[in-house]
């Protein structure tokens, strides 16, 4: 099948290039490919009804996994720390849950949810909207565990390595990333090495027994299936970090790394839907309208309802702050539904002034998108 | 936009059917739709990786919900039981955990499962094959609530409404499916009005508070949210029954009603993923091979495996009888890898002599498909 090497597809010859494709975005006319869609059927979304729920019920929070699931068997876990610090640690569970816990309610977002709305397409794992959910996740501060360790005067990286074992565009890897040593040691918020979410131990799916969670940072951040940490003396490089999660225009842009989450509000879709369209369908009269919104860089200040796909705005009442500062904050509103076909849309500003765009920039990945939501509603009277 | 009634799509005369289509089939060269991907995004499958598990875990059992998940509070639920009995019942969530509790370790599956890779393909939930998951569901016995309220002499199926509203196909309606009365009070195995899974409460997606669990049947049967039980001295002609999840060669057919699951063996894909075409890469040498293997009709009694894409099979090993014989069963073997590409396929066969084609016939609502699995390997050497 290679000219080049004479391997064939079929023969000894085969080589992960041949079952792992570059990077790619679709053609213009390309509908969704079996192979984005059995990511789609693996992965999962929250369904936007569940947006009701301060505190997402567990197997409704969106999951993202790069490879498989592992087989992680709880208690007998090892956690190290290592590279630049002046006293390596190899953590068991039990020590890890010696250590004071913090538990943190954090909204956690893929960061290509949207993907599959952009033209061209990037061929990835094809979000919508969904690939959201929040959890109170239960932990020690990783500043804590490094304190513990001494860090070298020369780190500058903290990078977290996961049992998530696969290939990407040809390279063999487990699932690592790092973080810069002043987030991964900060203390407002604090990174969580977790082993707790809603109350329970982790679920297979979102990491058993360890995993990250940094409060404002897109899901690829937050390491699940942890087993080591190591201080570097210079940048990391690896796939995750370097290759994939870039805002990138070509392939061969180095481009900017992928970070805080975009702010971004979500509506409850109101009345009932069409099984295959999805669209709504309500009565005439009151609509209550209501959702959640949320930003990695600073509270949601302001959101903003519009009943007439777009054209014009009105302000939606934000519940009062709660404490709660990295995970989303409900909005309300009302809408008076005369019949006929309407588009819904809602858009958060947080406190640095960010807010949603109407037409969305395009990035190669299909990364940090917060197009603003439509929500088709066709409003009939009673039967 | 319709030339017959002079309605408008955005005009105060737009109609149900505007936004809700006809069932149909793709086009031979159409993509996975939109409309598909909200579907798949919403509703998940079973990571296969998770058929490790002999009971699996919450967030990793296939979803599939028609419309929302509603928003039921669970204490003050009421099941009622009417129609053909002689005593209608109204009943609340203590009352129905007073009678005598049965746990159930059940294998469900959507009977949905596999029409994405039919062709031509009906377009609706797009399922590869995952649309399955194994649980253990305590409730009470169906056949002690019809005791109670005593069944009419002229009752012939009890029909049982749920709480999930929505259209489909241009007809509003909640959630309703029948069963024949013999099912419905049968005692071995017992249809079970459910309250629990796994040791907990019902999740929202799963049905809270109630749901109806038929050991044996297809997904539609296990009707959620349940709420009401209503004997009838006729056949139900409801949308779920006469319209949809009918075997049926075209659309004016009467077609065969869908009932119960049909066999099926699924494996653990072996080795690791390659993220985007989920091919599984090996390394040469001694490769187990293990999986589940079910059926509504009877126990599964024979695995074969294929190591060559068919062409030749071989007998798996099957876990001894543990008494849950409406649940899966684990099967096991051994593959010697050598380098290159490899197709594994894995079929059932089960005491009633059903077993797994190797070419799908069609349907056009895409239900009951059990074509054998195909897993793409390649072997490569260590790096």
């Amino acid at each position: 099948m290679d000219g080049r090497t004479g391997a064939t597809a079929g023969g000894p010859g085969a080589r992960l290039e041949d079952i792992s494709p570059p990077g790619r975005v679709a053609g213009p006319d390309e509908g969704i490919g079996i192979d984005e869609l059995a990511l789609a059927a693996r992965n999962h979304g929250l369904p936007l009804e569940a947006l009701r729920y301060d505190v997402t019920p567990p197997g409704l929070h969106y999951v993202l996994v790069h490879y498989d699931i592992p087989a992680t068997a709880s208690e007998d876990w090892l956690l190290t720390v290592g590279g630049r610090v002046r006293r390596p640690l190899t953590l068991d569970l039990p020590t890890l849950r010696s250590f004071p816990a913090v538990t943190l309610r954090v909204t956690m977002e893929c960061a290509g949810n949207g993907r599959a709305r952009l033209a061209p397409r990037p061929v990835s794992q094809p979000w919508l909207v969904e690939a959201v959910g929040t959890a109170e996740w239960t932990g020690v501060p990783l500043r804590l565990l490094l304190d513990e360790a001494g860090v070298g005067a020369d780190a500058v990286e903290a990078v977290f390595g996961g049992a998530d074992h696969g290939v990407e565009r040809g390279v063999e890897q487990d699932y690592r990333r790092s973080l810069p040593l002043a987030v991964a040691s900060g203390g407002d918020p604090p990174v969580l090495v977790a082993y707790g979410m809603n109350g329970s131990p982790l679920p297979p799916q979102h990491g058993r027994p360890l995993r990250l969670v940094v409060p404002g940072w897109y899901g690829m951040a937050h390491v699940k299936w942890l087993r080591d940490i190591t201080l570097t003396d210079t940048p990391f490089t690896g796939f995750q970090q370097s290759v994939a999660y870039r805002y990138r225009q070509e392939a061969d842009d180095p481009g900017e790394p992928v970070t805080r989450i975009e702010p971004r509000a979500l509506m409850v879709p109101p009345g009932f839907p069409d099984f295959m369209s999805r669209t709504r369908v309500v009565r005439p009269g009151p609509v209550p309208l209501e959702g959640r919104a949320w930003s990695g860089y600073g509270e949601v200040e302001r959101v903003e309802v519009s009943t007439d796909d777009g054209r014009s705005w009105g302000e939606a009442e934000l519940a009062p702050p709660d404490g709660n500062v990295w995970a989303w904050r409900r909005w309300r509103t009302s809408w008076a539904a005369g019949p006929g076909r309407h588009v819904l849309s809602v858009r958060a500003t947080d406190a640095t002034g960010r807010t949603q765009p109407v037409e969305q920039p395009w990035n190669r990945g299909g990364f940090g998108n917060n197009l603003v939501q439509r929500v088709p509603v066709l409003c009939v009277p009673e039967r």
